[in-house]
């Protein structure tokens, strides 16, 4: 039996603090554009079981319950009281907490303290941005202040994280752009910007990635589809990745799917890539399985990290931590059971992508 | 148990009235681009093979007989008498056909009556656009005849489909084109066509696929590997899609494999398309259930349609048929099996997927 | 129960004649652009599991002993010994060996001797340009030579291959280049070359290629992963793959993973394009079984060919051959298991891509 007591969820984002509804439940379970299609309800999707099959039995009532029962309860707990136990029933030990989003979202310590764990944060390095040209006058101050506030953050903060920059990947040249090419691009960025603008800049971005990788902090790349639409597959980031080989700078490549094996493939290829083996799991429900053995084909097993990529719900952290622990229990069962593994490498790769490797990469206690 | 008695198969054509030979029978069997390599046979595929398990039964003779053999008893019955055995031993009880192809092929009328089954036309834009050309003097009359048609045939026909469009997809641009555009490349289209050729250029083609979007019926675009040798991955069609978001117009991406992750994806964040999980089966054979379960990770249960893409061959209807229930019901099962869904919700999804969700999206009785 | 005592190894390279340590091992385990992150060891990848999984017993200890353990074993028994017991029981009775790698490699002769086994040498067209490039002093010598030498090639080698031409693939127009452009980009690349370096002009690759068409050789193309951080998928050839149709060569595409359902795709298209399904195992172990099934779902079972890939240790033959024995057995077996192939079928299959496919394509007696 592998068993995973503790996990280090490495990428996800806080709770909502308010009580919800019905539909303002079913809108946070998957991110679309627009509302359900007429007839259908996102309930109907493998997140949507999954949270019906995991989280009922932590608030008292019986798995696959209607959501409706389930939000009733829900509410009858009260939003902190029902994520506490929720978090708390996840077995996840660690989060380190993405900051960067938008939205009345609990922040690392609010979270660590109801799901009783540690908790760090991951700094976005596009909202960095905003919050310097909010307060800096002129494109010299912004620039300073912007390597200042990098710099700063990389003292508290165990990780950077960065969507725009990859959203623009492939158009992104690789090495770091040139000291008046930046000036050029934060003049034309601040001038046009507006409150609350992303800078979506290649070379503003591109300067946001070469700062984050001078930190020494690991840095986390956004691939794959997490967002709608967009279109990442991590090997077009591989002339990037190439380009910071050597520097002592770890790259994550987070959500692959459905470019999980490529990003497996390059964190295998390269010393200082690493592939997240989350999120997936929380999308893809009764097949988090399936998807995890592909991550496990290519990556070398000290390169995979867990995360739930959870996003306001409390139940998705919990939903990525218990598809994830079957999962890897089922799939690496299997290979003991056909003789392909031993036991004893099976447990100890387990607790190496439950929370060894992120304690490593992240330097946690 | 998961069963499905009633299947709507959104997409296929017709079959051929003709007798035939064994080379005639397998050359109908997988589209290629040439005949089998030397030494090899088109019946050593999943699709032949399942047309071996599934199809010898129906017309008398055990599963696995030898081709040569098949095709005796299908020649001494006849081809309607097979036909029919064949046709309503599939399952199916409504067939929306494909009408656009050349070629001795059954309609619906009759495609339905040797089924036992209800039948509806899908047209085929490049094909509307051909007749339209044949029988209009100047591009003002082709414009204006071509709208008309298009607006005709939205009053009989339950959907449109095109090919075409999309295999030049990655070039298109989103946007409905500007008249002047369009009067150019329909009059040099017009000028230079010859009897039989589909249009290829992009501005009239992106015309075409914004005057069937208009007519509000549901609209179905070959992705995927389907035509030999084409490649379109749906994602590439991502700025279409969201182009069209909100028009009341559905997408249907048809053939999404080896892309069918990401058709499932696009099916998950737009409210308007939806994902084809047929086709694949028919060229999968033994492997159908590990493909629908991929579609079934990233794709909303009420955004999945089956359909059998069968085109000349009976058999490919009764394979299509066959593959995907078989396979519906030994994902969904293990599913319920290891307790990740519940008996009712499989049930449910089954019957969505196999008929509700077309019957839905169709507008069929 | 499939068996498949005969396999036919239709592309690996030859082995290292020195003595091996635990480091110098584990870097020849899996390809790498620089070393091991620190804390982690190329030993935990399923390349390094498989090895500790099949080796060990043949050289007379338990499976999954460590690796110090087992390379102490290695040593004690010597190079010569130690890669005699391994090639010897690995089941492969013929070696197709690409001697167009730097190194000290066995050649096919040692190889086959070693392995008790046939050899036969496959060609690296780059390779030998570089060769024919060193001993010819013009531009029009150089020509004439590459051709002769090409020809000369054909008699004795069963294939060519290549590398670099398939790494500018997407770049590569798809007709032979017309006598000038050849000229020009000769002289260029003789003029600008050092020893050692390989030609990467487009012009002249495809040059390259062609002359392997015209040979009537098969042709071998490496796409997908294989070299670190290249990206080739198998669909970006279809033009080259349509231009040489009919003309009596075959193509073999080499690596597919994890565009392997691409290359099937091609090589159920294509009368003269053919699947590779090796190479694959080797990096996936105890996923062999999984990607195997996904190979065998488009590409006509007498378009599929075993391969290990193998290169500088012989663990890595013997892990090929075992993995792809045992994938195809389990494969195969399942689907008789559950009526969707019959017995014979599926015994015929195995042979067929075990040897039987590969005896046809290369001339075999």
């Amino acid at each position: 039996m592998i068993e995973t007591p503790s996990l280090v969820d490495q990428y996800c984002h806080g709770v909502l603090r308010t009580e919800l509804g019905l539909g303002t439940f079913e809108a946070q379970l998957v991110r679309t554009e627009g509302p359900p299609a007429p007839g259908t309800t996102l309930f109907d999707t493998q997140t949507g079981f999954a949270v019906r099959r995991w989280c009922p039995p932590l608030l008292g009532l019986e798995p696959h319950c209607p959501p409706a029962r389930y939000l009733a309860r829900r509410r009858e707990l009260g939003v902190l009281e029902a994520g506490r136990r929720l978090l708390r029933g996840s077995g996840i030990t660690a989060y380190l907490v993405d900051t960067g989003l938008p939205g009345d979202l609990t922040g690392p310590t609010e979270l660590g303290t109801a799901g009783d764990a540690e908790a760090h944060e991951i700094v976005r390095l596009e909202q960095l941005a905003e919050q310097v040209a909010d307060t800096s006058g002129t494109v010299e101050s912004f620039l300073a202040n912007l390597a200042e506030s990098v710099h700063a953050a990389a003292a508290h903060a165990v990780a950077f994280t960065s969507v725009a920059g990859v959203r623009h990947g492939p158009a992104l040249a690789p090495e770091p752009p040139g000291p008046g090419e930046v000036r050029g691009a934060a003049g034309r960025w601040l001038a046009a910007r507006r409150v609350g603008d992303e800078p979506s800049d290649p070379v503003l971005l591109r300067h946001l990635l070469w700062l984050a990788v001078a930190s020494g902090r690991p840095l986390q790349l956004h691939a794959g589809l997490a967002a709608p639409g967009t279109r990442t597959d991590p090997v077009l980031l591989t002339d990037f990745v190439r380009a910071t080989a050597g520097l002592g700078t770890d790259l994550v490549l987070l959500h692959g799917y459905p470019y999980h094996r490529q990003a497996a493939h390059l964190a295998g290829v390269f010393p200082h890539v690493y592939a997240d083996c989350g999120t997936d799991p929380v999308r893809t429900g009764a097949r988090a399985a399936t998807v995890l053995a592909e991550v496990l084909e290519l990556a070398p097993f000290g390169k995979i990290l867990f995360s739930s990529g959870a996003r306001g719900l409390p139940e998705l952290h919990v939903v990525g931590a218990h598809l994830f622990r079957e999962a890897l229990a089922r799939v690496l069962g299997a290979w003991v059971a056909e003789g392909a593994w031993s036991p004893d490498d099976a447990r100890r790769v387990a607790g190496l992508i439950a929370s060894g490797n992120a304690g490593r990469v992240y330097g946690l206690a």
